[in-house]
């Protein structure tokens, strides 16, 4: 909800959460949607270096105020909570100043660019007792967790395996620098593996005992565009995990209710790729029209976000979580439960696409509620996504050590 | 080509190999078709333990001489070549009495069960100059020799990352004590790893770096029946295999043209796990049923085997090869090559089922062309195989050292 009204509920009105932005680029107009629609939350303030999105902003959000740096709106007094979806590389900064100002934070994947960061980012929010949401990723979403509850209810026996298997065309999507250059957070490795890993590591437990993976780079952008993974818990359950970005293939195909369609089409992926290699893209032109007010945002990010579309593998991949007495997937609407009797189809219930990061930061801001995808969740699944990189420099396997599990009372 | 007649053809008749077979159980039944359309091939003799089947063959293939003995078989100088399929245990010292008696040789999958006898196996065939086919594999199969083609060809770039992943009900078959037996070369990872191994690599090249990987037993047969593998090879590429034969989500399902039943419908197979469970499966019974003249014969093994039917990914799964500029799997009656300008469905002829090894053993053993699944090729196989194990027990990275490349003119 993002008026300054209150719900008209018959209940006592919700104690609603003032909510900055920082960062409004891509990644602030794929979250909007969900802002906007969740009584809980309050949008007040943005900040940006790029005044066109400001100015987009205030109009949409009047009531709002707008900073051209995250020093500003982290002295507003009027913000509680700050969303941080800068490039990656000011994930960190952003995160403990927001934190020293004594904001909670939501940051979005990854978490930061190094170990150090995260242990940064952590200590700041402990010091200044403010909740830290390591967010978005599709660990969130409600098949997933409802995978986790089935599994705990111990209905089909001890977890044996995961897999998750994604083909998308992520790599053709328009990118700006930043988001390609290794050393400040770019690529699929570092922008990718936290949707899997997050997933398979809530499936799992949350303790990766060791990493052998590799990466690849090998289209016409010179980023990793591929990686595939094999994790190992600590209790010997194997997960593999592997993305491809390039765009042939799409993991879409691999359900029956799916198709060759991506965020384009066949025929727009080839014409991509001709415009990529003979360099005659507009990826500043095409980036933009996929920020607030683009000619893409309304597309891509708002015209489905409150409708209920079936599920696709899109960026996550197809997820097959194997236990000893039967396995799970996604279905359309829900996920199939294979088991010893037959096959059911359970329905999963979904609100507005990414409203449970928001409310897993509401419950913590306001109703005091652990933060689950804490700090420290999010470091541990930055050191897999470290420990990626690092099995391919080296050829060998990485044991890990900031790994922690998921709190048990979590649902 | 079974009985003593000459191919009524236009042309010279050919000169027609005379195979005998070594152990006529369920393996012989499956490769029987075959024998029986291919006119380079004459069966002239069978060798079982099992009265019943060796009667069975005699009244269908009267001209053939059976043997209640390998030795004796082997001894009969009018087999040229035979056929080992035998339980997995008795595979190299057949295959060495075999070659030691000058006969060609093809022997199923896993061609051993440990190195050093197929070490023994590949030096009686050297000594003795006879081939060695290490056959039974997916590896031969049409589609997989065409996206090797297409990748030499240079079409979609360089290699970069091969998967195959398996959901089967391979567990829910009937099996005997010998196939559920580690220790005798039992279980899914001895019997079912060189359909993905030989698969992967064939379009890798050959040459198996290391091996990370784990293997599962937790059903309700004493066996493994699941394993993932993470092979890297000497290039760097990566590739994972997995196949899980718990029969529960089946890699049917990833196929638009799949469906959920494999070899059992669902029904079927959640009755054969309860009477797994209670122990009243007559599991001799079901698997004499599936031998020669058993009543699933004809159902299972001879019904389909001259019709074209759609490509399902049943035991070998669904195999995706990644190059550079794009991807390949199967398609119905082909593979799909994804590339830069789109998706082509390329139709792949296909003879009758697993004609490609009779074709392959002909070649040598008559025409004097080189074996391509030779014995050192097996024995890279059985490597990854043990290896799988190996890391399972050790936890940790195995690195190969019996690896050989596929020849470069293999077609």
């Amino acid at each position: 909800m993002t008026t300054g009204e209150n719900a008209t509920s018959q209940q006592a009105p919700q104690r609603r959460l003032k909510l900055g932005i920082i960062g409004c680029g891509v990644g602030a107009a794929e979250i909007l949607p969900a802002m906007e629609s969740m009584e809980k939350v309050e949008l007040v303030a943005a900040a940006d270096v790029n005044p066109r999105v400001l100015q987009t902003f205030h109009e949409r959000y009047p009531w709002t105020k707008t900073y051209d740096t995250a020093e500003g709106l982290c002295a507003d007094p009027d913000v509680e909570a700050v969303w941080i979806a800068t490039p990656n590389k000011y994930h960190g900064p952003m995160a403990v100043l927001a934190a020293n100002s004594g904001k909670h934070v939501v940051v979005e994947k990854p978490m930061a660019t190094s170990l150090e960061e995260a242990e940064q980012m952590v200590e700041a929010a402990e010091r200044n007792g403010v909740a830290l949401v390591a967010g978005h990723t599709f660990g969130f979403t409600p098949p997933i967790r409802q995978m986790r509850r089935i599994m705990k209810s111990g209905e089909l026996g001890k977890l044996q395996a995961l897999n998750a298997w994604s083909y998308s065309d992520w790599m053709l999507r328009p990118r700006t620098g930043e988001e390609l250059n290794i050393n400040e957070g770019g690529g699929l490795v570092y922008r990718q593996t936290p949707h899997q890993v997050d997933t398979v590591r809530l499936l799992g437990g949350g303790l990766v005992r060791s990493v052998r993976a590799s990466y690849g780079d090998w289209g016409p952008r010179d980023a990793p565009g591929f990686y595939v993974a094999y994790l190992e818990f600590e209790d010997g359950t194997p997960s593999i995990i592997t993305h491809n970005g390039y765009g042939y293939f799409l993991a879409q195909e691999l359900v029956a209710w799916g198709s060759s369609v991506g965020r384009y089409t066949m025929e727009e992926r080839a014409s991509i790729r001709k415009a990529l290699a003979n360099d005659s893209r507009d990826e500043e032109s095409a980036k933009d029209a996929l920020r607030i007010g683009g000619a893409d945002e309304e597309r891509v990010f708002r015209s489905q976000a409150h409708e209920r579309n079936p599920w696709l593998p899109s960026d996550l991949g197809v997820v097959v979580v194997t236990c000893e007495r039967g396995d799970m997937r996604h279905s359309p609407y829900g996920i199939y439960v294979y088991g010893d009797e037959g096959t059911r189809d359970e329905p999963v219930e979904e609100g507005p696409y990414r409203q449970e990061e928001l409310q897993e930061l509401y419950d913590a801001a306001v109703e005091g509620k652990p933060v689950y995808h804490n700090g420290r969740w999010g470091m541990a699944t930055l050191e897999v996504t470290l420990a990626i990189m690092e099995s391919q420099r080296k050829h060998e396997e990485i044991y890990l050590s900031h790994q922690v599990a998921m709190r048990e009372d979590y649902d």
